[in-house]
């Protein structure tokens, strides 16, 4: 995952709102994090490895400002956290600075696009996504001459994969998204500049309002003539007729602000949905409903509101967890779960527990949540999951572990809950969680039901098979 | 605030418990962190400015541990954050260090106290409560050669107001309290070593079972013999008759997390209970019930199950504010707030909202709160707050600013509300706080009702008065 | 000043010798320094403030490494010791760094073609003269498809001033000179391989051979097919008659190590034949000759060696006096010269004394050496200067003041004398420094005579006049 | 080696003395530094690893100053260089400082009293010889309730080896010295405050006029009553008949700089003795005197002038050479001696070279050496030592290796001239050395001539001899 932002305005600096947005999206990556502006004539770059108040607590120097820009928020990844793969990636020539793009999302045919490219000698730095994507619309662009508005709808042609991605130049903002419109990416207005952004708090800390999705396949510009809305041709013809969307269900469940908008929701409220379709669906006695702080609150919230049972916070969360912290080995057994939760045995003590989680990936801090849950006085436990089954793996931008590693392709239901030792467990169905959006056609259960909407190529599938090996 | 802890072994090394623990009371305090640590011969010591996991997050060497120890988290106060008044604060003499020493609270007679220890060629190099019970006790026990008992039952005689206090040797582990027990220290054990905090989740995140308080004014020792426990005499003569302790009802309503356990109760249960009184002695007519997170979350689920209005998470809470961010004056107006919340549209919309806070202290927060929630729809608020007015300082360690600048003793409640820009407002009374723990006779409520119960001498007034013109 | 070098091979890493090479041209440039480098695919960048031994004590990266590549060191100078005008300059495009260049010297119509380029779209991070070299070639090269060996004579025809420039792109390495040869240029081999640099003491630590100066006006390409020469069509034509260097004297007068050999001849010899010429035309009596160390050093030892007089080392110099140290408020006046040196009294009691030094120009150092030498016992001080008066304004790189700042612009002979409260003093005149060198007519005598080689524009000469001011 | 210094002033600030008194003796430690200061009320301490201008660039805090103080250089050594190693090491009590101290030397039987100390309870925090001196004094002076100087008086008696010590408490300064004076120590005012250095330059840079030195075990000391000289009373029965100091040749030789004045005798005086001594007793024909720069400059001088060659600066030394540099498997072999000496081969070409060294230790320099001025042209190489063969290790203080590496203790003459590839190899002579020194009763010549003024415990001979194998 990461979080993109960018900003445009025909005469106010945006710097403050553009790092004001980045925060609001820390959670989408604390790896990293970068911003380029321009002031018209000149774009200038300035990233860091470090939370965004670590790296942006000052402006970089006195004159870094600009009426227009872009911004980036990365996440921890496995291939090493190095400066060459954080973002915005800048492309300069003798001119300066030509144009700083940041994208999220994955791309599945990066090593084609890669190899193409350095063939007709462009050189990487790094070995990120962004960079693939901003060398080849600059390549289409400087070396072939293609107006940026035709490099990008071509980019969207050729490379395959999510990506939602704000590019800047010296004049023009420029937004798109892939065809399937994997990732979120919304804009808004304060009737005067504009902010672009994956999730929609960034929009509301700067008091902008929502306008709009940037729409699947649509490249959407601001420039001195204002905005103009590019929607791409597919999607042009699928209105009449068919939809083909990608929506990735993933942002709901677990990736999201509650508060964030996106593909035409609240994350809230289907989070809310899904608690409820798990009561509905239930028959368990219970006393008490207990989430898992703080993703799987609202789905909670549903389903302690729909099945009458008592709402509590039995678990207390630590948020002073960081990426760096006293190593497990010089600890006891278990401290991870444990520094970042603790039970409030009150709330447990000869209770019937509902708790609820939004997903079960490799069962491990499930199974240790039921050991700590039921070491604080729970007579039984019933596991209830605000997702179904993940038993395959995300190539569009979310950092699953390769198949073998996920307990869903492994066990079967039982087996997971007698691992995970809960006196019953539940998932949500496929079918359940499509119930609680509006036009579940246009979303991806990839992970849940293994039919990739976008082609993943075998080489791609192998790497994480390996990695997981 | 503050917080602290002590470790007692007669072989293990308590390193990663001490860390572990401070950890769990990083809420108590993120400026500095301190840890000194005795294998028995030697006492050492180390501390930083920062949170515990940039200055523990790993050992400071690679022998840097001990049986025994103590540990320190300081929370950030006007005085400035210079090393010299980070804790624990070590004694050192041609032997090495004899004594370290951490405390939390707030000593009322620091001046007198200090001057008289000047006065005999003690050298002061901060300006820190700690370390004058430091020097008071190692004085008494160095010049004097009182033992160390003594010298802390003397102190406990000399020094008056509030400390809970874990003092180290190379041999022995001391754990105080001043004799009103106004802040806490409770201690727990696995049936073979010991650890003391001021928060009990310092205690289960090392799978320690909680085994008492430290009695208001009680002194206890572990050394190689096992734990001696010395009650204080006054409090001996007091369980035969007169209760006489002065624990804070704040920590409660605010300062510790939900799951510690204090003065006999549960943070968790005592909120809950402030919200179902709130509940029950009110007759609004309202839609939903909104807390503002993370510290009113159990006030407002008690009133939302008091009451059967349903519970909403509607104010989402950025846990990566930390404590340094872009300039104020680099953006606009009520970025604090806003910075910190965000507002879930759909929860407010056209709705008469219940928002829920523990308390109110300038307004300011309140006001843009309030603001906040209208801009997001709500149709009405009604502000209930967890605790009664404000109206006076707090001089046992709460950093409450001066009186001229809590708007509960310059305003009506009418003022107060319309201030706020509420449409009804309701505080907790006194007398409603006290029905919601067992023996209220035994609390301060001193910033609520002006009844100090330590004497406080005047210029120590006036130094708050004056800071706070 | 500064100093540069370049490196090439077919096949064997030049890192180190590059690195070594710059750190005997420390001297030229403690400010900052860079080295880039090609592996004959890829051209990377390193650079850094702070000395050679600071900046690249290890390896930049375990693969930072190439067979040919150019490093320079900073002389630090009223601009501020910024990043974004260390050396290398390198330009990058699409496809990665595509030409990186350092320089030595300093352009007379920096503005004129600076302001040529920007008008063309070409962007400026600092305001260094190589970064106009490195864009100018770079701009005609892409821009206007021109070959590089044309770029560069094209630059020789436009850009006035001095330049000893090394230029390297992926596979290719290149050394050129301004016509007139101000700034020295070597290169030598192993037989094998090259290096080129301002002195020749980098050709001695990598163990190369002298082979000859880069000619006034030449360009000299290494590559695949070995070493080409490429002398000046005017250089050319000059050769069948007139002769149009302008060397600096300077150089050998001070810049340069007494170990280098340029312009034909060796500084030490240079020195020792001014330090004889001063002698031979001398009738003082004195009983010992002392240098200002170290640069006067060879003047004083000709001196005492003609003169038959002894030559003492009564100055100790300091090494250790670098870029920072204790403010001068801090302490006692006349720190600065006192810290760098201190006399040995025995040297100098009661004895008559001929101090040398290598030039006068401020006459504040002078006057306080004067003071200390009388202050250790000497009865006479006769002052001998290595060079004439300095007069006039360096505009070709050597940091001389402004004019009014030079004592020679503003006082006779004798009010120097008094000014500085020497005994007697006696410069070398024009005449006898040009009786020191075998061509003196292929040098520059500017700072001394005024007759500027190369017309100097008159903003240039009112910067400079106005800095004084 | 180290290097120390000590002020007194009854009102002014020392800081920027002492600093700059330090600076002038960089040369004898350049690992770490230190300085402790009183303002006559509070002892305050401020050490680092680094160089002067690095450590002391900048006052510690702006109310780091004192009229009373003492500051120490640190030489690298062996042992790593550890912050508890830096000196001056200060005691600390509950009062706050009560005394720090720093001493240049070598403690011969320093295990012996640290286990002595130690089973007194005293704690120790590294390796470091002024430790044990420091709390040898503070243990008798604060357990055993004795007077500073008697304390001291003991120390003398008791501790065995080379020290020159500076101390001070907040009200006084002392200063003193092994009974042997084995390492320099002399002090100066400027008629009103009071400079105590290791070195006179440190005297000269504050403009304090010499005194004299402090005497073999003599005792000295400044308060507010002036100074107190208190001779050590077997020097004073020695004084009517007996001379027994060791005072350390090879200070004069190597470690002093030319322009301090130790042990009667200006090293520079010394130094040119000693070439005269070469000289007069050589009867080599050759063409040039050429020093190994710069601590046989005074050598190569005394020489020339006495043999009536001249006198040439043939090899070049780089004075940027610092702690850390480009690692030597980067580059190519005998690269240390080629980065810190360059050949000017116009000195070299064609002569008979006789190059005078200072001192052959393991022999391997002087072959490089050797090898480098032939290969610049040299046709005879005669190599003279300033000093005796070096064939034992110093347990005084100086970092000699050893007795295995040692050259001079595994080779004859002619073996060593082999070795080094030298014509012709002469020493001088220890009796051609003591012809140098008015008194060479009173120096310690034990690492040539093997006698040991003060007996080495066999276990540290031991130390050094396994170190060696």
């Amino acid at each position: 995952m990461c979080g993109v932002i960018g900003y445009y305005s025909d005469e106010r600096d945006g710097f403050a709102d553009i790092v004001n947005g980045l925060f609001q999206m820390q959670h989408r990556g604390q790896d990293a994090c970068g911003v380029a502006v321009s002031d018209g004539r000149r774009l200038r770059l300035h990233k860091g490895i470090g939370y965004v108040r670590e790296v942006f607590g000052h402006r970089p120097s006195d004159d870094f400002a600009g009426r227009l820009g872009c911004g980036h928020v990365r996440y921890p990844t496995q291939g090493g956290n190095r400066p060459e793969n954080t973002q915005p990636h800048m492309v300069t020539t003798l001119d300066g600075g030509i144009l700083a793009l940041c994208s999220n999302g994955d791309i599945v045919n990066y090593w084609g696009i890669r190899e193409w490219l350095e063939a007709r000698g462009v050189d990487f730095e790094g070995s990120n996504d962004g960079e693939v994507l901003a060398k080849y619309i600059a390549w289409l662009h400087v070396s072939e001459g293609m107006p940026l508005v035709r490099a990008i709808r071509r980019l969207q042609d050729d490379i395959r994969g999510a990506y939602s991605a704000v590019l800047v130049t010296r004049e023009r903002l420029f937004a798109f998204r892939d065809p399937y419109g994997v990732r979120p990416l919304s804009f808004g207005t304060d009737g005067k500049d504009w902010i672009i952004a994956s999730e929609t708090p960034a929009l509301d800390i700067a008091r902008m309002d929502f306008v709009d999705e940037v729409g699947p396949g649509e490249i959407i510009t601001w420039d001195e003539e204002g905005m103009h809305r590019l929607p791409h041709p597919d999607i042009i013809a699928a209105r009449r007729g068919r939809v083909d969307t990608a929506h990735c269900i993933f942002e709901h469940i677990y990736f999201s602000r509650p508060d964030s908008k996106a593909f035409g929701h609240l994350a809230y409220d289907v989070r809310k949905r899904i608690g409820a379709w798990l009561a509905e669906t239930d028959d368990v006695e219970a006393d008490v409903v207990v989430p898992v702080p703080d993703s799987s609150n609202a789905v909670a919230l549903g389903y302690a509101q729909a099945s009458g049972l008592p709402f509590e916070i039995g678990l207390i969360r630590n948020h002073y967890v960081g990426r760096t912290f006293i190593s497990p080995e010089q600890s006891r057994r278990d401290e991870g779960v444990r520094l970042k939760f603790n039970p409030v045995r009150e709330v447990f003590e000869g209770k019937r527990v509902v708790l609820v989680d939004d997903s079960i990936v490799r069962g491990t801090t499930s199974r240790k949540l039921a050991r700590m849950v039921r070491g604080a006085g729970a007579s039984e436990i019933h596991m209830r999951v605000g997702s179904p089954i993940t038993a395959h793996s995300c190539f569009y931008g979310i950092d699953t572990p390769s198949r073998q590693e996920l307990i869903g392709s492994r066990m079967t239901l039982d087996e997971i809950r007698e691992h995970i030792t809960a006196d019953t467990l539940r998932y949500t169905t496929v079918e359940g969680l499509k119930s609680c959006v509006d036009r579940p056609e246009g979303f991806c259960f990839a992970c849940f039901d293994g039919k990739y909407p976008i082609a993943v190529a075998e080489e791609k599938r192998m790497e994480l098979v390996e990695a997981g090996t």
